[in-house]
């Protein structure tokens, strides 16, 4: 999918809702262990449910690979029941994958071919070689890990070299060195690719560093996990996040999808997507994108 | 495995070389493909051929995903193979993972429980939590992605802010955040893990960069891909990283694998890992390992 193509549909369904499909065999409603598939039964109840709420979907590849055989069957299931909604759906794989050049390469076919998603996440500490094995196909995107939601965040992302007293005899080029860890990854991936085909997964829970990414990026579209059971807050993400092309995919996972573990879960669950969207609605509205 | 026996072992087949199953199906002698499975057809006879020589072997999980489901019971069958060795094999799964700590989990239920390996390679960026998921498995080991082999590890792992002239003022603590990000990486991780459930990654393609590193880290072991097709000496791989009890793991991938493309490319296969453990062997004699 182009970007404008999403921009339209974010506009069409007055949304930028990314349901993250961290399907834990373990939390979904007991009643549906009797199915076949019970990880495809219910993501395919959370999908219908959704469906006019949400502009994208996010498997999380863990859930699934940690079924082994089972779980790929799931996974495959997913991305071909999401992809005959066509043009109506982003599709992310949450994989969170990035090797040496012939081995990301392999990662690409696996997510861009095999399975055909439109977006894949990708972590940058590989470097140059590990991501543009993922670019050139047309149409799909590289999601780099930037600044993330979680605790360990703090561990190498904010990394910051101190400044040294004579730093404003060096001018620009030495002042690269100084950023933070997370936005030399930005400034670097711009040689690698535009706003066409890449985005940068920025935590909710990091909202008030959004205004920062945006002077650095004022035109990527931004994944945005860690609203809801993360703690994040919409109202801040969009405040600091939202471009006048919205350029925000937001994420909620546990709160949407385990909303309730009984038979009417896909009805609690699109009770709690629909209140996200019509919060995601005012947003777009007080920031002139609809 | 413990340490103990996985230095056990490596004094035993005088050999500290591990195979990369990075099994291309397009690179794989074309007789094969008549299989039912081709690629664990293919992985039976080279581990078959090699298993006197090579104390570890790698499926790099790429190539596996990138075949979808038939690319996963290739995995699985092989995985299960290499486990009827028991104790003579270390098994690793390269998968390079690492997600927030719900997500790492399921990651860690997927290479340890379910595939059962001896150890899965991981990503830092993400920090503490996505990587603790992975210890506290009796006898499993997290590789932790320190200095890779590639091209675009400069881009990031090499950061390292400038040195003020005030700094020997400062003393040890401040002196953490001016080393280099991969050494901060490895730093950060003693706080995580100590060198009996903990390795690093360091490309042979650094060598000279072992040294440092070897004084960060004496004990822990590093497993070092990058020899052969990627152009790494392991001379200098043993000269600057071999310890008292080995402390190296060492990977060959293509050039063991596609030694030949013919019905003779186990035969082949098992010449190429020979050269390589003869010359091990000799390493280990000069460095009073054996």
């Amino acid at each position: 999918m182009k970007k404008q193509e999403l921009i339209d549909l974010i506009r069409r369904k007055k949304s930028f809702l990314c349901v993250g499909l961290d399907s834990d065999i373990t939390k979904i409603p007991p009643h549906l262990l009797k199915e076949e598939d019970p990880v495809f039964a219910f993501n395919k109840e959370i999908i219908d449910a959704t469906i006019d709420l949400a502009v994208a979907y996010k498997p999380n590849l863990a859930f699934y690979e940690s079924r082994g055989l089972d779980g790929w069957k799931s996974l495959e299931k997913t991305i071909q029941y999401l992809r005959t909604f066509d043009k109506e759906v982003f599709t992310i794989a949450d994989a969170k994958r990035g090797d040496i050049g012939n081995t990301s390469r392999q990662y690409a076919r696996a997510f861009f071919e095999t399975l055909n998603f439109d977006a894949v996440t990708v972590a940058p500490y590989m470097g140059k070689d590990s991501i543009t094995p993922f670019l050139g196909y047309e149409g799909k995107w590289v999601i780099l890990l930037v600044l993330t939601s979680n605790e360990g965040a703090s561990d190498f992302q904010l990394i910051q070299p101190r400044l040294p007293s004579t730093l404003d005899k060096l001018g620009i080029r030495v002042m690269y060195s100084y950023r933070k860890l997370y936005e030399q990854v930005i400034i670097k991936s711009f040689e690698w690719a535009d706003d066409q085909a890449m985005m940068f997964v920025v935590g909710a829970t990091k909202a008030e560093m959004l205004q920062g990414i945006r002077k650095l990026a004022p035109d990527h579209f931004l994944l945005v996990p860690g609203v809801g059971a993360q703690g994040g807050s919409l109202e801040a993400v969009a405040e600091h996040g939202m471009t006048e092309s919205c350029g925000l995919l937001v994420n909620a996972s546990r709160s949407i999808l385990f909303a309730s573990k009984g038979t009417d879960f896909a009805e609690k669950a699109r009770h709690e997507a629909s209140m996200l969207r019509d919060e995601m609605e005012l947003m777009l509205k007080k920031y002139g994108v609809i």
